[in-house]
């Protein structure tokens, strides 16, 4: 099968009959098979939410009309949905770093490997640390020095800059500053942070050194989506290494780098295939 | 929700258009909501999966009547299928064991838990070692010893006894015998073995023995249903255990035990859910 | 080898040179071999740990010499130390318990199956829930109900009861009420307690509950040394299980069942070989 | 303390009575602080293995005159053994590939954060595919083809190169040629593998294909010291990562990267640290 031929469907609405049927059927009458589908019903909070994946290659009209029959049924139900036809509207990405390189260097070589589908468009950074890696993988650097006179200006450049590429997702891949809760609010697309502990354990800064002092025998590392309350947005993947007493801060911070690179990958990788839907500062995340 | 008005189908058959909306529309004519589903299409071999959870608390007709419409519909698109409605037809299980006491004592505290939805009707063992077991749950136990002479003439017994009691699961919790081909032809149910390795690696006799000759870093174990051809048949779960230089033998049997008793027990709650469908030696399991 | 021509001892002191030296020699100086030794210098406390295990099956003098010789050069050095011989001074374990049966059948079955190395001297309970289990086991079970009112003398009770018992390690397993500061002050052995999720997140009450309303991806299980500060003592031994937006906390309670059984089980087994030392509200824990 | 005046010691030796004592001496009679110690005693084979860090920092004489005293007493009891001085000798490696760069860059990042205590020396390789891979890094890479019949000549060129550049190690990054036996017999130093499955599951060739077809739920890695017996090696380091019925043979090969590179750093990082001891085709890793 072309996966250049697949269509992806994310759906969220209020619980109700009829739903899975009314979306099977529309796709069904236009010749589109769905190849994977799963959903899942909050039954707390009556939220339906679904996930399809249908195949195209014997689509029986096209896809304008396909996508005006799924926008009259997703109206009917009350439904916020995300379209999406492969190989259209890649995703415009933006990645925010510091001085650490190893999320930044593991995004880009899964890029460069095929693994995320999307279009990285810049890096930005407060330092210049990282200028010699956006260089050997060809991507444009911006270095945006903020201090805390400039930050409410530096971060008016920083939202021009997204707005006029068209980012949709902004991965700060150990990006060691805090972003304004105007910015937060401002930016149209979503970000995604990468904390290194497992939350809401150390919530805050020096989580490795406060993880030793506790005694702790494994440390984690969490990706969520950035919100106003710092490390407090929903959570779309964790994971935890064990260590011991025989670990000195330096060695939790070296294994540590272990697990923030493929958290966060997961998580952005998830979130690029449309497998995210955000509700109740909590993720649904379908595999 | 009462999980006592839920419904399960579980559904294989050939790949074909047009097979999500058919089910979906047969359960909404029905007046029945869908409240999970998932789906699988094994591209290569061109066949499709699904388990679909319903809720029959607003059924506009009857359980019947459902069932005759589903009946109609399967046999449409030649599907096989399994349908169950909560709170009937509990599956009955039979428990053959041996001398090891561990998978045994995990399955029937589980049981006595509410984990595992189904009934316990019997414990078949070749020795007398886990009779009182059997009696502290208040558990028939058959002892039905084989040697060589009377093995064909002793399973026998034992397919008659699983068959007078109607028995659709046979777990095998570290039953230490082999049962004949012939045996695992004529019972009619499944049936579920663990062995204790991470198979393929270390089929066969004394794997912990030959794990740790072999130096191994981890041990595994593995659920799979039983099939003529020993250790060979569809895998349903598989984990795993670090070890080290340090574990003697005696360390890895201890470590094994935990391993065998989750993953024998996670792979029988799998299949008691109706979650799991065997097809081309290997297994769908649906979270 | 004869495992029961072992000894064990257990050593911590402020770091000098010729610490490993000194010991070694007493041992070898009397014709004892050491057959495992680990140590662990802690640097910035400058302190020193060590285990050894020794065969003493060609002792040149006789126990009560050796353990002559090794008093001196503890004193010597300033060292606490632990020591014992296989088959002497097995330790002496109480089981507090509420209402849960998973961590209490799963100490008794690991204690008859011979992983855990003590006698279990008895059960107590502010509920007679458990007193069937207690009876399967031989366990003497004790039922001491607690009000506000009659805490302090109940916990004079138990007390009592546990210098009687000469015990050794109380083990909370599922022990719904709070230990006041003072009983924890004035019992003379060791306090083992289990908290159900990965502390230093969600320390107190209802940790599944919150782990669902935060939305994390991994639910876990800590178990350390019961202190004054409620969930803040030095922790022995944490592990995690990966959790969805599908489990709902029956799940998460479920899932956490077999968390809380492993992991309080391998802190009381490294407690009992004399794997742990606690300093400075961690412990350190020789494998 | 200064990492810089720590000394490594490894031993191994047929096991015998004041083998502890001895060592503990001859480094306390130099003014030499033990900072680290772990021994192990197979007890099956009577072989002792011991690895001591010690603080050479207030030593009374000097390295000479240490390092005499200790071959003095290591030849005594017949130890075999690598004596290392932080700083000096850093261990010289050579890295061979082929196409796939995952473990490479990990190595060569790894490198560059300080992980790997060694001199990478060259990049050496069958192909030109990661000659820009080894550009990057500043290392020199060396095209060396080899067809069948020049397999021979081309392997006495990079055993050539090996031996002028004094490589002490040989990492094969997933380098998909065969060495011969030859070869492996006439390297002076030591040779670690990664094979892209949980050995002994799938030796030899497409072990993902064969995982896939297999239906396993678990893939896995291994890192082992090559040998003459292809994927038979002393297994250093194994992990595995969940895999499901979702996965198709391309998403077992991306999974499998992450292990393999993490596996494979593991493994090369103990062997760096003298922290592996191989015998009877298994290994000691010291944590």
């Amino acid at each position: 099968m072309n996966n250049q031929k697949l269509g992806t469907l994310l759906i969220s609405c209020p619980d109700r009959q009829g739903l899975v049927a009314a979306l099977a059927q529309v796709l069904s009458a236009h010749g589109v098979n769905i190849v994977d589908s799963i959903q899942h019903t909050d039954r707390g909070a009556e939220i339906f939410f679904q996930r399809i994946v249908f195949d195209l290659s014997e689509i029986a009209t096209d896809r304008d009309t396909l996508g005006a029959a799924i926008e009259e049924v997703t109206t009917r139900f009350s439904m916020k949905y995300r379209l999406r036809f492969a190989g259209e509207n890649r995703k415009k990405v933006a990645l925010f770093v510091s001085k650490y390189d190893h999320c930044l260097y593991d995004l880009l070589l899964r890029h460069q490997m095929g693994e995320l589908d999307c279009d990285i468009q810049m890096i930005v950074s407060n330092h210049d640390a990282l200028a010699p890696v956006a260089r050997q993988f060809n991507v444009p650097f911006s270095l945006l020095v903020k201090t805390k006179e400039t930050k409410a200006q530096v971060e008016a450049q920083e939202l021009a800059l997204l707005a006029k590429n068209k980012v949709d997702l902004l991965v700060l891949a150990r990006y060691m500053q805090i972003l304004s809760d105007d910015f937060i609010r401002k930016f149209s697309g979503d970000i995604i942070n990468i904390h290194h502990s497992f939350l809401p354990a150390f919530m805050g800064g020096r989580p490795h050194h406060r993880a030793h002092e506790r005694g702790v025998k494994l440390i984690g590392a969490t990706a969520h989506y950035a919100t106003a309350d710092l490390d407090e947005g929903p959570i779309i993947e964790q994971d935890v290494i064990r260590c011991s007493h025989r670990d000195e801060v330096s060695d939790l911070v070296r294994k540590g780098r272990d697990l923030e690179k493929i958290v966060l990958a997961r998580a952005v990788r998830a979130h690029l295939d449309d497998r995210v839907l955000a509700y109740d500062n909590k993720t649904i995340v379908f595999e």
